[in-house]
């Protein structure tokens, strides 16, 4: 193991000259005007690899965005590390509020800032150069490596489930490892254990045919906002409880010991207020602010809209009102069975003055990965081995759609070590990533690989 | 009486025609590239009227549009009568609907179509006819008339009180007369003794200070869009009567001889919700459909809006959240008291969660003359006497705050003795006037001097 990690401290600045390179291609998937770089990043990542001696190496078409997949089989008796990652990134705008071109990786203070710096192009890579340490220095990784590097993460990952159908023999391994998330704050090692699901739909109330006067109209026609009002009004009750029928039906509940971790949590209710600008919270009864961000189902309007929204006043009395509704879900609960059951609930509160409209947009299931399992355990001894300190294991309350399609299709549970901080700004402008956390990453991936292999050889 | 009356049947072509020329010049008040043809209208219409010999006419210029005034002093024993009406009209888009341009009057089955023809040109040019008819063939009038036709009607009439206050004295009336409603039905002539008033106010609620991700604090954010929805919804109970405290302090009741005529008037609810595309009512219990529409208060959202409201899914928690809200008030509801009724409704019911800001976007008052008054009698004599039939006494759910403004300014009641139909298309594309009606329209004005002079002398 020593001559892994010396190999890596001994080339860490060649490490960073080399993420320099692969953050200087704008490979923003969104966007066609970009589709050359998207394509160019992928073939820049596909050689790279190989030139660090990672055995085959490809560039997989897709109907979208290519995929970079590449694998190095050491040793049948050897456990296999699926590592996904992506090599994608968000668009930069806005541009004028970036303190350097977000494509031109700009070094201060330790820390580099660009788009992809830590999302994803910087953490994933850190797996590129653990898996070169061992290569160059002692001619042998102690794990075979699987590598899904996706080019469509920032735009919903639409090619990589059929992907990972179609290729399900050739990607068998026993566990799939990510850096793509954040630590719970600097020198706070974490480990993501769970994630939230979402069912995100859209409901339209039809009223009159057309917009109407509300001096000739008003106080006889019901209107479709004050409708609209009253149905998102009755989805929480008193307790901030969602009223859905049937919606915690399904709802694995916290076990005693994860309500001990999260009470370990060194948090600061008010320091996070202040952080978004709050004065004030609001939450289900009977469970902590961060169990119901992360552990408990939430719903929320993500929008709304019906009638006169310009300057001053218009005596307008709307045609129509609609809301953008979205759950985020927790095990054992199902998308489309909770979108079914607000449709459920909306067809029967929707009174006979206006009509529904209802739509399921999209969805993506929770994930609640067994703490506890060895895979987990080594990477939170790789993870103290490299902090000195026992990592966090945490609940998340974003939604990562493809967990649950590696679970389902692969049967393989994902571990998210991930180096980031929730300041870094990804998604935003001034996107960065600091260099010691890069060489920590790199370190306890390294070690990673180490402990599995040594402990799940067969 | 005889010679008027035969000197407007005799010269209908000619009046037609002149109605035409002043059709055809686009005196949109709301857009600052027609306030040449604007000014060119109140020209065109001064002149007009001297014309036809009233005894003093004058273009008034205001900081806005101008005010055409005119003034026929016959006796100082006879009564005088305000003719209160606009020569602005409202835009004509979208053009793309007009079947004929809508600055080129086109003549159909006895109707002319034209931006203006009936709000308010056609309808206001009827007592210009009127009085041209008694000046010409009998050189005399049988009451004063005094004629304040302004330029910004459809603007909000923002010069138009303090041209009243400024000139109190020379506007002395005994009645305001003025044509800009509708008839209940076709040959069902109409005397609108009520109309609305009107509180609009604009609230914003403000959660977090920037729009956040719905998965990372979906669940202890309270959502401004919810909260929004939960106020509104607390403003009105189960009988859809309004919830705000001692909001019906100041509401006038019907009286039962009010409610007799409310029960009596030809109405086929069915055909009413067929003709906006309902279904279904909802209004306050213990009231008809046509009490609610006019003679009881209202609260209606005008407009809401927060979030995400473009194509597909968008997870944002959104840091506001918007509405308009507007309210009809009957007598003796004061506007201002409302509005600040509306806002401690408002700064009562928000949760420590949330910013309220509250605007108080603009009022009018509501009005209500007595329908016994004489000079509402002598309206309805004539019109009677033209149709053949008594006409309703109606009250109208609109606001039109000028007439609250008479009253005050001026001590005078108005009596709204329209010939519009609500089918006339108003602010819509192919507005139209059925000549049928510019014709009832004069005899019934011409019939009213007459009446009005002999009943009321001095």
């Amino acid at each position: 193991m020593n001559a892994a990690l010396s190999y890596a401290d001994d080339h860490f600045d060649t490490f960073v000259d080399e993420l320099d390179d692969l953050l200087r291609i704008p490979s923003v998937s969104t966007d066609s005007e970009y589709a050359d770089d998207v394509q160019r990043a992928a073939g820049w990542l596909a050689d790279h690899m190989a030139d660090v001696g990672i055995d085959h190496t490809e560039v997989i078409a897709t109907d979208g965005h290519p995929i970079v997949y590449g694998e190095h089989i050491e040793d049948e008796d050897q456990p296999t590390v699926l590592i996904y990652g992506h090599y994608d990134v968000q668009p930069p705008d806005p541009l004028e509020l970036w303190n350097s071109p977000p494509f031109e990786p700009t070094y201060r203070n330790g820390t580099v800032y660009a788009r992809g710096a830590c999302d994803d192009k910087g953490q994933m890579f850190m797996h590129v150069k653990a898996a070169e340490a061992y290569l160059e220095a002692e001619g042998e990784l102690p794990v075979n490596l699987k590598f899904v590097i996706e080019g469509e993460e920032e735009t919903g990952s639409a090619q990589l489930k059929s992907f990972l159908k179609e290729h399900s023999d050739r990607l068998k391994a026993d566990v799939v490892l990510i850096s793509d998330t954040a630590m719970f704050g600097k020198d706070k090692p974490s480990i993501i254990y769970g994630l939230r699901g979402l069912a995100y739909v859209e409901v339209t109330l039809t009223g009159p045919d057309r917009d109407l006067h509300s001096g000739l109209y008003g106080g006889a026609v019901d209107n479709p906002a004050t409708v609209l009002a009253r149905l998102i009004e009755g989805l929480h009750d008193d307790e901030h409880r969602i009223t859905v029928p049937g919606f915690y039906d399904d709802v694995r509940e916290l076990t005693e010991e994860e309500r001990a971790i999260y009470r370990d949590l060194p948090f600061d209710e008010q320091e996070w207020m202040n952080a978004i600008g709050l004065d004030d919270v609001r939450h289900e009864a009977g469970y902590s602010l961060l169990e119901c961000l992360s552990a408990r189902p939430a719903l929320d309007v993500n929008g709304m809209w019906g009638g006169y929204t310009g300057e001053g006043a218009k005596t307008v009395l709307p045609a129509r009102a609609h809301a953008k509704i979205s759950t985020r879900l927790v095990p054992d609960q199902d998308p489309d069975d909770i979108a079914g059951k607000l449709k459920a609930y909306f067809e029967e509160q929707v009174p006979s003055t206006v009509d529904l409209t209802f739509r399921d947009l999209h969805g993506g299931d929770p994930v609640l990965f067994d703490p506890d399992q060895p895979a987990m355990q080594t990477a939170a001894d790789a993870l103290e081995s490299v902090f000195d300190r026992e990592p966090f294991f945490l609940r998340h309350g974003g939604t990562i759609p493809i967990l649950a399609t590696f679970q389902k299709e692969l049967g393989l549970d994902s571990i998210l070590m991930g180096f980031g901080l929730n300041s870094d700004a990804i998604h935003s402008p001034n996107e960065h990533f600091g260099l010691d956390r890069f060489e920590q990453g790199i370190e306890s991936i390294i070690r990673f690989h180490q402990l599995y292999g040594d402990r799940e050889a067969k």
